[in-house]
């Protein structure tokens, strides 16, 4: 039996410009040089930037991994991927000045093209080997959501359309400033339905440090409370602000890829539900507010795809269990974050953890596997 | 085959002389009385006490069923329950003065004893007839956490010891104000491991009104975000801190139950112990922090029991095969929360919910099944 054919759609670059433009900052997120020789550090999170922390230990060390795709094409050999659909990781353009995003996104994204043509090209130089034998890449465009008007951002999705590699769009749950249940979002989510443009939804902003006790609770452990807890919910929160203000009523083509396996929304679709159908406030129940016409079942079944970066089988039985079945659910890896803390040349825990949690709960079921590595998303982004 | 005996373990009273204390009140938590023959408010959350909204509209309405036991009683028959172990609702005796927590722990659970007593009395004269002839009580009791001192708490624990038809203690993440990894919360883990008791950990407190994007936000959807999102979140970063902080780790034989199925704990085990493994702040990866010893799935198939108020089959197989079997998790409904908006009369569609996603989930499994609904509780809690 050939192995199946792997893809990673979660999985995400700074090209070298965005990096630049990092460096030339000095409020987050930026990058910092140390003056000696030591690995520059990334600080993207407001709760990395502290000043009891030296600037030379703040945040997290950036290499090579981020920036160089000859580390993301090293990565995927090492690992088994024949295809990544990368993206620009966290946090996107969000930060920029208003009449700088249209112009940011339009070089971020010709940049992505150009290095997935360019890859694809060396990988398949006559255009008739089959998809499998070198590494290929696709990619998520960033959006300009900074941009004095939302026509911007509708513009470079239809824009993106043209792009050959291009296979939708990341975002991250800010939108245009106020969350993703503002109604001035609306032209943006009838131009992705009407291109037919996937949403990869991704976190960033996480929740403030007083739900994790302030400051000190949430710098105690790290990284750990921010990344592990914050990062989920605040998917979770987005997608149901997006679903109470009727966004999958108004746009019922809509089609969402969730980071982190919906951040925690398998696990909690029956409480929102449940809470949807007790809740006052809304017509159906005699008040006031529109609330949802459809169950989040639905939406989980017929909008939202989810990635499989859980971390364990658990978190897999209930994103299959929600999503009513194998195929909406997507291999990924969140590459270059969640490196190996020692040697760089093992594999990486936080890959083998998720194939192992894919082989474990389907283990009898080898369609499962294979749709899950990478048959879903082949289908789904019509990736050839 | 004889039906199952079935238990609920998350069930809430308010006893009539807390409604009164709430009553007294004009700050959170308190009971406003209309002036006119309207139902009762009762308002517990501080989103809820929003000057925007009419006095009359605050917070929920309020009747019997939160105080009357008869009402309990009959909510466990129209459910077929047979037996409950009760617990004072949130937000428990948290808000008391330091020199009021002692007492209103002594009464409230000396209360509880009674009706239990009385209940189960009045159930079997004779003290012979089997368990489920009649509705039986038992009772998690309240802990006078705002008292002094920690051994206010202490002696309480031990008391409770004596008290016949008290099965353990049910407990908020706020600790002694500071959170459940506070080091002076040591000689109350210690206390309760050593006396055996279950501490049933429950959320009140939600997440900052920031994280649902602003108190607009948080109220534009009534209760939804809070109680659906913020709730099981709350519970799931205090009890990441507590392992994060090493309580598991010095109190090893520490029995919790966590609410709402461990709000979302068993889809996000993964992702905490890989952000654990991947922490360069602990001291197993090089920094000086000393980070938690055991894992987190260690924990859940140790000192960790779920309820299964999910209402969904994701929810339930998420919990299963996190706690590694079907033998930790216990059955419940949340009343007198989530009362159907319309009919007085009809089954609740809250707890219906939940025992279809039992079936559902376990449906060629009648030992599971009959273990969720009541086998479990009974062993764990000795309830006979």
């Amino acid at each position: 039996m050939a192995p199946p054919f792997i893809v990673d759609i979660h999985t995400h670059v700074y090209p070298p410009s965005y990096m630049n433009m990092l460096r030339s900052r000095k409020t987050v997120p930026y990058i910092h040089d140390p003056p000696s020789n030591a690995t520059p550090r990334l600080i993207i999170l407001a709760s990395d930037d502290d000043p009891s922390i030296p600037l030379d230990q703040r945040g997290r060390p950036v290499d090579s991994s981020y920036s160089d795709i000859n580390a993301k094409l090293s990565f995927m050999r090492q690992h088994g991927i024949n295809s990544s659909v990368i993206s620009l990781a966290n946090p996107w353009l969000d930060f920029l000045e208003p009449e700088e995003a249209q112009v940011w996104a339009e070089r971020i994204n010709n940049d992505l093209e150009a290095t997935c043509a360019r890859v694809n090209q060396a990988a398949d130089p006559t255009g008739t080997s089959a998809l499998h034998d070198k590494e290929t890449l696709f990619a998520f465009g960033a959006l300009p959501l900074s941009a004095p008007s939302p026509d911007v951002v509708v513009n470079e999705i239809k824009r993106l359309k043209i792009l050959p590699h291009l296979r939708g769009v990341i975002m991250g749950t800010s939108g245009l400033g106020k969350g993703l249940d503002d109604a001035r979002l609306d032209p943006i989510w009838a131009a992705l339905q009407e291109t037919g443009s996937m949403l990869f939804l991704h976190p960033h902003y996480g929740l403030p440090d007083e739900a994790f006790g302030g400051s000190d609770a949430t710098n105690r452990y790290g990284h750990v409370l921010p990344l592990a807890l914050g990062f989920p919910l605040e998917t979770t929160i987005a997608v149901t602000r997006m679903l109470l203000s009727g966004v999958f009523d108004r746009f019922p083509q809509l089609q969402i890829l969730l980071a982190h396996s919906g951040g925690t929304l398998p696990f909690l679709a029956g409480r929102i539900e449940s809470c949807i159908l007790h809740e006052r406030k809304f017509v159906a129940n005699g008040g006031d507010v529109p609330g949802p016409q459809r169950s989040v079942w639905d939406i989980l079944k017929t909008n939202i795809y989810l990635d499989a970066v859980v971390y364990s089988t658990a978190g897999l039985n209930a994103a299959v269990t929600a999503s009513g079945g194998t195929d909406r659910l997507l291999f990924g890896t969140d590459h270059p974050f969640f490196p190996p803390l020692e040697s760089k040349d093992e594999k990486w825990a936080s890959v083998t953890t998720n194939y192992k949690a894919i082989h474990a709960a389907f283990d009898t079921d080898n369609d499962a596997v294979t749709a899950v590595l990478g048959g879903n998303a082949a289908r789904i982004l019509n990736l050839k």
